[in-house]
């Protein structure tokens, strides 16, 4: 069996949590994932190191050992009740790769570092991307103190040291990595969306990881009312206000689309308030949720003047208020148009089915991007989402993924 | 003081259960308010007496004693911390009403009887009406064993013989009324809806009691997804087909209400599923209310069918489901056209500002008219709604309905 098979075939026999597989970030599950990733690169002779904050580095060492290393990783730790695939995809494919350099060459030209990241799933700290943070030395000695992980309620430093590692030195930026020793970061990741398996493609090059912005506690404020006995025009009714707003973003949104701009958009969130409706109320109060989310900032900033257009001129129309609460953003994070267009010419060349792509959620290689290591994330399809127990992917697929990378970081 | 003024302050200085007042369906509250009204009663000098199930009957003998009876009434129930007015205004209306015939009259032609019934609101045993229903005979022994109030867990036949009344008689029939004893109903009610304050006009003059269908659990079922990776055409969006149904279905009532049908529609509760949903996925879910009113059953008919028709195109049209659930529903109840009519007249000539309106809500006046008593009911102008503490009503607004109704009554 190859070493990516049975990675992850021995990361499901340790981890599983039915239904799925839960490893919280520094957890016992997260570290059984990095041993058993140790142990494999142990096998295939590689060198292997941690940092401070856990990260685990596994190299294949190059000829010239002073030129910047290649880099290919994601994280090991998982939702809770998720599916095996997210993150550990990474580290499967990158230890197929390394394999399948070092069994075709004598030595490649630089050394080939597979980097198993900890802590990038934000529902166990609030707080995404703690490993690469920590790669770079942005993980401040604050984060390490107050956030807190949600099924334990112990801060990050004591959760870090108990597992091993020592958030004194994360916080001073020991064993940081200079994005100058990097030459490239290469990230595989299962795809969270439906795009590829929906149009039978294998893998999705990244053209960037969309930023957003996102009003988690908007509400429409009306008046409750006798739902018999008020007439249409006396109402101050907050459903129908707001399923107006709703169908005019999505309105706005069909015609973004039309002009060629980037952008999903979702109410994820949507209710009227359980402590005073009833169904025979005029409805007085909604509250939801606003995330959207593109590759142009532009694209957001445009967006986001319409919603609060619409939010005004049917608050005045209906004689509600709409009132959008905090607000929470990120920045658009593109990745590297060379490696991605020489992975896409790669990709035809050797018949392996490969579409361009946007990223709607957050990824390691974001991190990296931003701290300006040229990065490439490569989606590969897979079946039933993510975060979810049923979330899946097969493993020819990931082969592809495998083939693709080790044939274009050869030569790199 | 009037009569109907000391009530009134009596009533509200006894029942006080800030904020507002609470007066349960045969609960110690309900029963103080008949023991005043009762005090009332033998000031004036009317003859008093109860039915098996409590009800209180309050009466002027008239010049010919086997003449039907002209019956003036309504409830003395309360909500949970609801208005002091609702319900009790239609007892204090007759009781002023009475005291200004017998003051300004030798005696009445017949009899007039102030009823003051029991257990109105639904909010305290799953039924409407329960008292109106025992003055005709209708309530089951079933209904008797079988209903429990909300807040105490026991019988409403418990609760009957708690309060001093024999439920095992009213299960028989005893004491019943025939509609054929009573010449006529009169209600006074407060308005429920902000209809008569908004337009600045006294009285309402009911010609109808809206029926009504009602979905209670209705749901749209689509399927969740990443909300970042989920492309606009791979959705199956619950939310966004929720909300074009909700539009859809405002722009018919629109259409309905130009073509001349009497309507109204709510969506009082309405949200995605708490145990599924998070701001950062595509909701795969939606559940929600539809309360549907009219005083046309054809117009109730042609817009549950529009209704189903939408929930069907919008549903293909998206690839979700709506299911609307389990369906109740009830009959609009007409009011007496000649008793409407004659004391729309004489409020005219008499210049008190009066319109005719449909009642979105029941009253007690549509089991009498659904027995065939021919019944009248009247609205007061009130400020706040009702069913909540801030319910108002102004005294000199219902002085206008005692003597409008005791004109009327006088020569009837």
């Amino acid at each position: 069996m190859s070493p990516a098979r049975r990675f992850l075939a021995e990361l499901a026999r340790h981890t599983a949590d039915p239904p799925g597989f839960t490893r919280p970030s520094y957890g016992k599950a997260e570290q059984i994932a990095h041993d058993l990733a140790r142990g494999e690169a142990e096998k295939l002779g590689l060198e292997v190191t941690t940092d401070p904050a856990g990260n685990l580095y596994m190299t294949l060492p190059g000829r010239d050992r002073n030129l910047p290393a290649v880099f290919i990783g994601s994280h090991l730790d998982s939702v809770s009740h998720g599916g095996n695939f997210d993150g550990a995809a990474g580290i499967a494919a990158g230890l197929g790769i390394v394999d399948r350099i070092r069994t075709t060459d004598h030595l490649p030209p630089r050394d080939i570092t597979v980097v198993a990241i900890r802590a990038e799933e934000s529902v166990w700290f609030p707080m995404s991307y703690i490993g690469s943070k920590a790669i770079f030395g942005r993980l401040g000695r604050d984060d390490l103190t107050k956030l807190r992980r949600s099924d334990t309620g112990q801060s990050l430093a004591n959760h870090m040291r108990e597992a091993g590692f020592d958030p004194d030195l994360v916080a001073d930026g020991m064993g940081a990595r200079s994005p100058a020793e990097i030459a490239a970061f290469f990230e595989v990741h299962i795809e969270q969306g439906p795009v590829l398996e929906s149009e039978q493609i294998t893998l999705g090059l990244v053209t960037g990881i969309r930023g957003s912005f996102r009003y988690r506690q908007a509400r429409c404020l009306g008046a409750y009312g006798h739902s018999g006995g008020t007439p249409r025009t006396h109402r101050l009714d907050a459903v129908f206000a707001t399923a107006e707003l709703i169908q005019s973003i999505e309105a706005r949104w069909r015609h973004f689309e039309e002009v060629g701009e980037d952008l999903v958009v979702t109410f994820g969130i949507l209710q009227t308030n359980p402590e005073q409706h009833a169904f025979s109320k005029v409805p007085g109060e909604t509250s939801f949720c606003v995330d959207a989310r593109s590759l142009s900032q532009d694209t957001l900033d445009a967006f986001e003047a319409e919603l609060k257009a619409l939010c005004d001129g049917i608050g005045k129309k209906r004689s509600v208020t709409f009132d959008l609460g905090q607000r929470t953003a990120s920045d658009p994070n593109a990745l590297d148009a060379v490696l991605r267009d020489g992975l896409h010419d790669l990709a035809r060349a050797s018949g392996i089915p490969c579409r361009l792509m946007a990223s709607g959620g957050g990824h390691d290689a974001s991190v990296f991007a931003g701290n300006g290591v040229p990065s490439a994330l490569i989606f590969v399809r897979n079946q039933n989402g993510s975060h979810n127990p049923d979330e899946h992917m097969h493993l020819e697929d990931l082969d592809q993924a495998i083939t693709l990378l080790a044939e274009f970081i050869r030569k790199y």
